[in-house]
């Protein structure tokens, strides 16, 4: 007899209130922030009275909000490998292995990239099937986002990576940003196929074969041009693709900045130009999605910029509520058997 | 006995007069204004009749331009291979075959770049030792301008290419564009040394035991915030990099103009505004260097954009110019043997 279960526990994101580069105060109001609008239960990890003296003088209701204690913390400079032995009781540590042992549905952390990851593989390891896991980014593009993935977690890659890349990216946008049947296409310095590099060239007819709504090569126009949804590439490419058009536009943007305000003329028109201005601050702005999954480990994590504030950390809450929400987990274990058995057969 | 020779033969630039998207009308009007302040000769390579009906109604003085009769053009849809045989009569075949022969200094071409490439390396060979051209290209910083090599010509790199790239983009730097001593930069994702792809970590100590000004790895922001001179990077990654911060510049410059032509508010703005708008459209234009060097080719060769104006193909004629007038062919022939020497005897 299957009844509506109104006791089924609500999601619970684990976060580590230690990540961002101003932690804990960003994680600590977005964890009060996030409670009151969405139905969850939250696990904030890192020094336990500093946690609590920022929670009870938060002003919020807080009965949804738990502390784990973690002494330690992962900084941007700490080498991730030396740190997953050494640092054991960081935040991040202590955050995934509440996630291991079941306490929660998926962790989210701001913190060091390289720390993450290397923490997440060594404590849940990959998913059956997966070869190496993709950090995925969400780049802005003309018609809204589109998801891009290695950004950096693997600088040399095998052919059948990109190809795992392209499942579990497409499976993603499909679960979770609603992306329906996305457009997947493999980054290239030319649309033909037979363009890029040998590396390319391997992955084109698997990901043709994949069943997937594969779009063939892609080069940076479609992407920003709202052409495609999931765009595919190494790690090392993804990442130069990543931080050139961040440098680039924040060149543009400083330059504006900088002749706005050179003379009073210019200063008027920074007033009136305003509402387009911030249109611009809206579009490189990385805090509505606030996080993105680390693909093809075998558990729920998320990264975050550690630029974050508030506001993108109740983002990346939400995005990681709504990935354990659509069992994302699931829907990639399930996806990548399917189609790996069709493409590509151990 | 040295006396200075006033009977000195003027440097001769041969264009490509069929190159541009709206060729040839900015190839003719730019060597009718380049003859004006340059003290060059000009030989364009085209259909006679028409470039000769051209020149006759610019108005200019004409005494210092040539044609050569090249019948045949060869179009951004070909195949470059496939024409290097079959359009033997090309304006960009004649053009490269008239630099071979002697008859001028340097070629300038601002038509399909794969075109160039094939052409110049079938018809000119390498400089003795190179293992691969690498196509250069001038980005922008804070601070001024970057050469960034490759961009295109090579997908798939060796160490030694790397290496090689970096030599002839430094005396490129210090012999046209002018820095003293380029700090040379290894394009990876982290600075620090051992991060990138296998490449990367092969090529660094190449590039630090070359008695190069070397920088170490550099990451976007250094190149777009001015703190590196010459960028090295293999042609794909290089590709990517030169697309992506373009296509994510337009993105922005595209919202920035619908949003400022969106209300009347916006439209006030937009035009107290206008002089920050036009230094950021400077700083993107490709037209005030218009050209850079296929570096490796036994010549010299500069590939322009598609979408040069007469003001870029002047500039692009002037940059020819001045790397004749440097002999920077003839310094990268020196350099190469001295540094490879050096750094990888054969």
């Amino acid at each position: 007899m299957d009844i509506e279960d109104d006791t089924k526990p609500r999601t619970h994101v684990i976060l580590d209130a230690m990540g961002s580069d101003n932690h804990p105060q960003p994680e600590v109001d977005a964890a009060v922030e996030a409670i009151r609008s969405l139905k969850i239960e939250i696990t904030l990890v890192g020094p336990e009275m500093v946690l609590r003296s920022l929670l009870d003088t938060s002003g919020g209701e807080t009965d949804s909000i738990h502390i784990v204690h973690a002494p330690e913390i992962l900084r941007m400079a700490d080498k991730p490998a030396e740190n997953t032995r050494r640092k054991q009781n960081n935040s991040m540590a202590v955050g995934l292995g509440l996630l291991k042992s079941g306490m929660g549905d998926a962790f989210v952390t701001a913190g060091n990239t390289g720390g993450a990851m290397a923490n997440a593989l060594f404590q849940l390891g990959r998913i059956r099937g997966v070869k190496r896991p993709g950090l995925s980014g969400i780049f802005p593009s003309k018609n809204g986002r589109v998801i891009v993935l290695d950004i950096g977690a693997n600088t040399d890659c095998k052919a059948i990576y990109l190809l795992q890349f392209a499942i579990m990216g497409a499976v993603y946008g499909e679960q979770v940003l609603g992306f329906k049947l996305p457009r997947v296409g493999l980054l290239s310095n030319g649309e033909e196929p037979g363009k890029g590099s040998l590396l390319i060239q391997e992955a084109y007819p698997l990901l043709e074969n994949s069943g997937l709504n594969f779009i063939g090569n892609v080069e940076p126009k479609e992407l920003f041009g709202g052409d495609v949804d999931v765009v595919v590439t190494d790690g090392f490419t993804g990442n130069i693709l990543l931080k050139s058009s961040e440098a680039a536009t924040k060149l543009l943007v400083d330059t504006l900045r900088a002749e706005l305000t050179a003379s009073p003329r210019n200063q008027a028109g920074a007033l009136l130009a305003r509402p387009a201005l911030m249109k611009i601050k809206k579009i490189l702005d990385p805090g509505e999605i606030g996080a993105a999954p680390l693909l093809g480990v075998n558990g729920l994590v998320l990264i975050g910029h550690g630029r974050s504030d508030t506001r993108a950390m109740v983002s990346a809450i939400r995005t990681a509520s709504q990935a354990a929400e659509a069992n994302l987990l699931g829907k990639l274990q399930t996806a990548l058997v399917d189609k790996l058995a069709v493409v590509a057969p151990d």
